[in-house]
């Protein structure tokens, strides 16, 4: 296996070795997720300004380099951090608030009612904190998120580490955030100048809710401002039947087609859900090169439906995979959502080939990339790439023996199994704790949140 | 809330406290499971001779007990021992072994040629042990197992110290512990002298492999050596709907109605999977009292179906759950079992209300408890009842916040969140760490054991 390794202008050391920030060693397994898939036994990589320098057998790439930290990673499996492509990340502090309820009064009378009184920029800061430090620590260095106040998700994205695509969601109705409409343009142009253009680990984007909750010209007016900043327009789209049946009868279009009447899909513009879609509304997806973010515990969850995922990939569409928020899962576990897109759709298919454990994989990494415009630098442990990768303890009884790296990783590991997170070659998780924050502080202020809805809500907690 | 306690002869120290093997306190909620599922808020447990001596809040037992061992455990829920109602505990070994094929080349061209080479007592022991380890771990503090050379599963279950139900399995086929099934009646009787009647922990069983595989005369033999010695009767029933439609046209009766008149369905029977239920058969069952094991994760990952489990409850069905083997699943962890019982069937129906959190919560122990016929002394944190706790450790991102405990511990936690772990009264996991082993050693022969079915196996690992 020949060594993957990038021209540099490192500077060499006395032996003629190269020098980097990092060099891990030792690796039982390196799962690439490259176009291969291909999978490096005892395998090492090499880590330089953030990005990955070069990847290969240990045997080849240990002479090579000298590194500042030099860590041996025997008894463990290295992949590329997961990529979270669907969330609101703040949303964590109402985990597990009244589960078991009707989709109708879950949301009218828990849901909303408790957002309009309690969200504000500090349960968007706390919230969105606590959930990168779960995503995190459960191997996922990416989240695509989108949610009200998002310049609170902003700072603390900033403040942990993560990487992130973060939207300001819009509406045509008054929000926690926005009680004027009319004013949504202004407050998105607002949230936009609160990246830093230095940054490379977040990305701005913009959330139109859904199209029974945006109007035609809103649509298009985001889309506009998305395509003018080259940024990811995200939306909202036939997560339940009903939905699009009154959006089809509304605009005489099936939703798919609709939207791409207003012209807003394109190869930058990712739909949540995407459920209740007919075989055109799939072809068009895949013509339009749009992305879909596959949500499967949300949707069962909440009995939405199951997403045609098997036909969509079949017909080319990007599908990558989503936690949606802890309201509705109650976790941010991407190792579980894999569990559960490769096991749900064979028993409704009933054939067991349908989404195996490499395609499941690549829904939760470089499809991930893909989907949210980051191919190029994210989603697969290749030399130049950004060096977001996850090291998961194999030493341990759920994950003996091990026959084959990439069915482990789907089938049997869980977010717990991770150890070592590093973000563009930070190492943000080491021994399976955050080094970036304290993780303490972040509990409290969450639970405090937490007390004073539990204490102020209508609905009866038993 | 008034205290929970038993009239006990144990004796009291000189404050007039009584005397208890150990006292745990400051537990921030006590899911009890009993007919109420109560919560307490603020508990504690006192444990004396393997069994709960009481059960309330901490302010109430701490002055009424002096404990030769006191864990204050702030920041933990504390739950009964989970259930694992089905599992082949030793295929632990195969775990993964060629994922994501279709079920007849699975089971024939590599499950049953690497039984048929690889399984021998070592096998069983080593398997056995591996997934005690894990289900221990994962908070498993009772497991309900088949499989050949049985008796090495009983060794290894009495040196780690779990609770379980062991049964020799039986077909009217060669199998590695059975060349001649005429000698299986012989082989069923041997295997019954393993116990010995003095343990509480392990309990003899007989597994009739299905009612494809075992003719009626061995039904029926079977379980009347059952009756005779009040033991469980395990079977697997409808996996597959052509096994199901085979049966029938066979016997000229669905395969329910076809064991009722063989005389083997009473309260002692315990049917795996039964998926393929017409609505007269889950009548039937219900009436007969025989329990159900669902295994959801291992039915969708074979395809082979979405047991009726709502309507099996509505109809009084004792519906447990189970894992089965690490060859279907890929492991051992009933938290993640309940996550999906939960989510699937409320997809399947169409309805977020089925399987709520404190139903499935109840599959996995108090009703895991009653299909395995040990109701009166495990499934349930109620006094006289013996000791098997889990305490589980809140002060986690993807546990924060807590609004209601039940919710949490089936929409939220997972099996590494478990960290001490009592089986009559032993902890025999504490710090999230088997005591009762050397784990290294374990992992160590499995991948022995792993290393030569890999080497020798006729199945392309790429």
């Amino acid at each position: 296996m020949p060594e993957n390794s990038a021209a540099s202008s490192a500077p060499a050391d006395a032996n003629g070795r190269q020098e980097v920030d990092w060099l891990l060693t030792d690796i039982d397994w390196i799962v690439t997720c490259n176009d291969a898939m291909q999978c490096i036994e005892d395998g090492a990589i090499a880590i330089q300004a953030g990005r990955l320098t070069a990847i290969g057998p240990t045997r080849e790439l240990a002479g090579k380099f000298h590194a500042r930290r030099h860590l041996r990673l025997q008894g463990h499996l290295a992949a590329p951090g997961l990529i979270n492509a669907h969330t609101h990340a703040a949303m964590s502090c109402l985990r597990g608030l009244a589960d078991d309820l009707p989709l109708q009064r879950w949301l009218y009378e828990v849901i909303f009612p408790t957002e309009a009184r309690h969200v504000n920029p500090d349960f968007v800061y706390w919230g969105t904190l606590l959930a990168a430090a779960e995503m995190l620590q459960n191997g996922v260095t990416t989240f695509c998120d989108g949610y009200f106040f998002e310049h609170s998700a902003v700072e603390a994205a900033r403040a942990i580490g993560s990487r992130a695509v973060l939207a300001q969601g819009i509406l045509d109705f008054p929000t926690p955030d926005q009680p004027d409409p009319s004013q949504a343009r202004a407050c998105a142009e607002d949230f936009l100048r609160h990246f830093n253009n230095s940054e490379d680990r977040l990305r701005p984007s913009l959330f139109c809710h859904a199209p029974y909750t945006c109007k035609a010209e809103t649509l298009q007016w985001v889309k506009q401002l998305c395509r003018q900043q080259g940024i990811l327009f995200q939306i909202h789209l036939s997560e339940t039947a009903e939905e699009a049946a009154q959006l089809t009868k509304k605009y005489g279009a099936r939703p798919v087609s609709y939207l791409d009447r207003l012209g807003v899909l394109d190869e930058l513009t990712l739909c949540a859900h995407s459920i209740w879609l007919q075989k055109d509304e799939i072809e068009l997806l895949a013509k339009r090169k749009s992305g879909v973010s596959h949500n499967v515990e949300s949707n069962m969850k909440l009995a939405a439906g199951v997403a045609p995922v098997p036909t969509m990939l079949r017909a080319g569409v990007c599908v990558a995979l989503g936690t949606d928020s802890c309201a509705s899962n109650n976790d941010l576990d991407l190792f579980s959502e894999m569990d559960k897109v490769a096991k749900l759709h064979k028993v409704i298919q009933h054939d067991p080939l349908v989404c195996s454990a490499p395609k499941v994989l690549q829904m939760a990494t470089v499809k991930g990339a893909a989907a949210l415009g980051w191919k190029e630098q994210i989603g697969s442990l290749e030399v130049g790439k950004q060096a977001d990768i996850i090291a998961i303890d194999l030493a341990q009884p759920h994950l003996t023996p091990l026959y084959e790296p990439v069915s482990q990783l789907v089938y049997a590991a869980r977010g717990s199994d991770v150890r070592h997170v590093w973000v563009g070659g930070e190492r943000v998780v080491a021994d399976g704790r955050v080094q970036t924050l304290d993780l303490a502080e972040v509990l409290r202020e969450v639970r405090k949140i937490a007390g004073a809805i539990k204490s102020e809500s209508q609905y009866r907690f038993e």
